[in-house]
């Protein structure tokens, strides 16, 4: 695994790097930060200059994950590439058929969708036929290492690969923030909107419907989950129940707007009916589960209230399936939703949490933790021991 | 089992009826027609002449339960007892706090609701915290054999018991027709109105919310499965897609509004290939269950397109789980929407159904048969044998 890149000027230059290393997951301890060379922009394509850019869970599933995975056409899994999709930073240069942004622009990074399915069509992008290759599996021919005559590197992880100095990302993924930030101070909170903040909100907001005096169950309070309460708080939802094993996830979920909190560290604890009985017997109207654990996710189903919404948004494995009794589900008139990164246009939803933020209703920079990027290996430990819930690498 | 009631004036003379019958399941034989006197009616009931009531299929798997299974307090099994739940009739004596309903209104009745909890409150009485003992456990002394000096005949099945001449209706559960119908002929097809018919339609139109130019597709084309086509038909639905293993089934289905069917019948048919394949590819936007079978709702699933809506409607056993794919669900946005009744409220609905039929967008007479009472055996038979989509008793 390559981090990132650190080419001194758009990514054609490279620094000394004499020493070629071998690539792979993070647990066996490479990932490197390297210098590395960009191809050329394509025409839709532009050169970012990045700022800042979060980790979020979904860099180290896949940047962890055995390299014999890759061996298949397809798959999301290989080495050497460059992850990151949380990023902030500057349009540096434009392809050819690039028009609505200009170098100087100050953007933020999201996802990517293949802009002509149905899903696309409706202004679902994020429900794109195409997402999962255009994100995932991305392009495997990026960058180079020095000396090397083939760009063997991956990057447009999410078409961005913003662990990276330099970022080669596709204009469609980028949102202009033009007129909207002035610093880099203020851009270096941006970057993880585009994934795990508007993943957290909008699928209360959008999906979830929530409303003011409803109550609402959110399992598992990381980036996701604090971004769902602070949606839920801004919405004026009556008991926001934060549910996690970690005490000072929770104390701070009571910062950003939960009212009640349960803890999952003591295993005895029968998770439904304590979000039920706080939810006046009845059951929340919205749960969240951002865990994918399939004992979790199925309590986040038992402690909704009839006609209730649960929307899973957390990572599962691809074989667990959903234990749920049809004859119940169709009997509660209950609704499982699903949803990837909150079924947002990032172009128009970034924009709204930054507006939301300035008014004070949406603190998403409490959430947050900086580290230079040289110190990505102890942000990636505070997040494994739950020390960050929102780590950020920040460019020199 | 007890078919009805055959009282000759408001439910408290008793046709002689000397014999005592054992009661129980229908295919032990156990239905039979007999003369009964009801309770007096409480303050908030109505005495309805039945003009005619729907056969459901809820009617036919309750009344042929194993009788052991009502020895449990709460049990929605028990005998002897009047079913029926499709009715439709004139008011014929009120009880005293009811002020809404005059004797002689012409009324089509429903199911009934707590009217307190919070799902009644929210304009959603079918997913009423309560439904399931208020119309199925129901109220188990409501009429007497002659002779007997206990009430312990069990009636209110869905607050109604309509296969009866006269029957004792929460005021609740009716809708009033006054102004609406003209005559007897008109109020004999209305009856199922108040459950299958709005369970199909509604679930296209209000929970799926089917647009124009979409692809649906629906599995068993029972009165349920038929409905929901109507209904899609009338919103203008691009490919309208029948399931079912009954050929004369997929040809009515065809008259109503079907524009493609796929027959179960050879059980080699790729079921999800072949719906995909009729629906561009994509898979159809909203697919609905009717059938409660595992595989085939799993189907409705699988040929959902991303970010579709799979509503199923079919009675599962209570044992019965959804084996969906917990990744693929979120990663497909598609969305499972539980919904009895369609979410309905009656007393709008049914005049909305009415409204249409007139306007020739809604043919709901098309998948009635009307049958004598006394032929009750008749219509169960024909009901079984798939030759009677909807039969309807009709009271002399």
């Amino acid at each position: 695994m390559i981090l990132g890149i650190r080419s001194r000027k758009e990514g054609h230059y490279i620094t000394t790097q004499p020493e070629r290393h071998t690539h792979g997951p993070l647990s066996e301890g490479q990932w490197k930060l390297e210098s590395v060379q960009s191809r050329e922009l394509l025409d839709d394509e532009v050169l970012v200059r990045i700022i800042a850019s979060g980790i979020c869970l979904a860099d180290v599933h896949i940047g962890d994950a055995p390299a014999a995975l890759g061996d298949n056409v397809g798959s999301p899994v290989y080495y050497p590439r460059v992850l990151g999709h949380e990023g902030s930073g500057y349009v540096e240069k434009t392809g050819s058929s690039v028009s609505q942004l200009s170098v100087g622009d100050p953007v933020l990074l999201s996802f990517t969708s293949c802009s002509t399915c149905y899903a696309c069509e409706d202004n679902h992008p994020a429900h794109c036929a195409d997402m999962f290759r255009l994100n995932f599996v991305a392009d495997r021919e990026v960058y180079r290492l020095e000396g090397s005559d083939r760009y063997d590197i991956g990057g447009s992880f999410f078409c961005q690969s913003s662990f990276a100095s330099r970022a080669v990302v596709k204009a469609r993924c980028l949102v202009n923030l033009r007129g909207v930030v002035e610093s880099d101070e203020e851009l270096k909170y941006l970057g993880p909107l585009g994934c795990g903040v508007q993943t957290g909100s909008a699928a209360m907001l959008n999906i979830g419907g929530v409303k003011a005096g409803q109550d609402v169950a959110i399992i598992g309070v990381g980036s996701v989950g604090l971004s769902a309460i602070m949606a839920s708080s801004m919405r004026g939802c009556r008991r926001i129940i934060a549910v996690d094993k970690n005490e000072s996830r929770l104390q701070l979920a009571k910062t950003l707007g939960a009212t009640h909190t349960v803890t999952t560290s003591d295993e005895s604890t029968d998770l439904t009916a304590e979000v039920r009985k706080i939810a006046d017997g009845r059951g929340v109207h919205v749960s969240l589960d951002t865990t994918g654990v399939r004992a979790l996710a199925r309590a986040s189903y038992d402690f909704a209230c009839n006609g209730g919404k649960i929307i899973p948004v957390g990572m599962s494995a691809p074989t667990d399936t959903w234990d749920i009794p049809m004859l119940d589900l169709m009997n509660s008139g209950k609704q499982i939703l699903g949803c990837v990164q909150g079924d947002v246009v990032p172009q128009q939803y970034a924009l709204d949490m930054i507006a939301w933020k300035k008014k004070g209703l949406f603190p998403f920079e409490k959430i947050m933790k900086f580290y230079n990027v040289s110190d990505f290996g102890k942000a990636l430990e505070d997040m494994r021991l739950g020390e960050a819930v929102k780590p950020v690498l920040v460019w020199p």
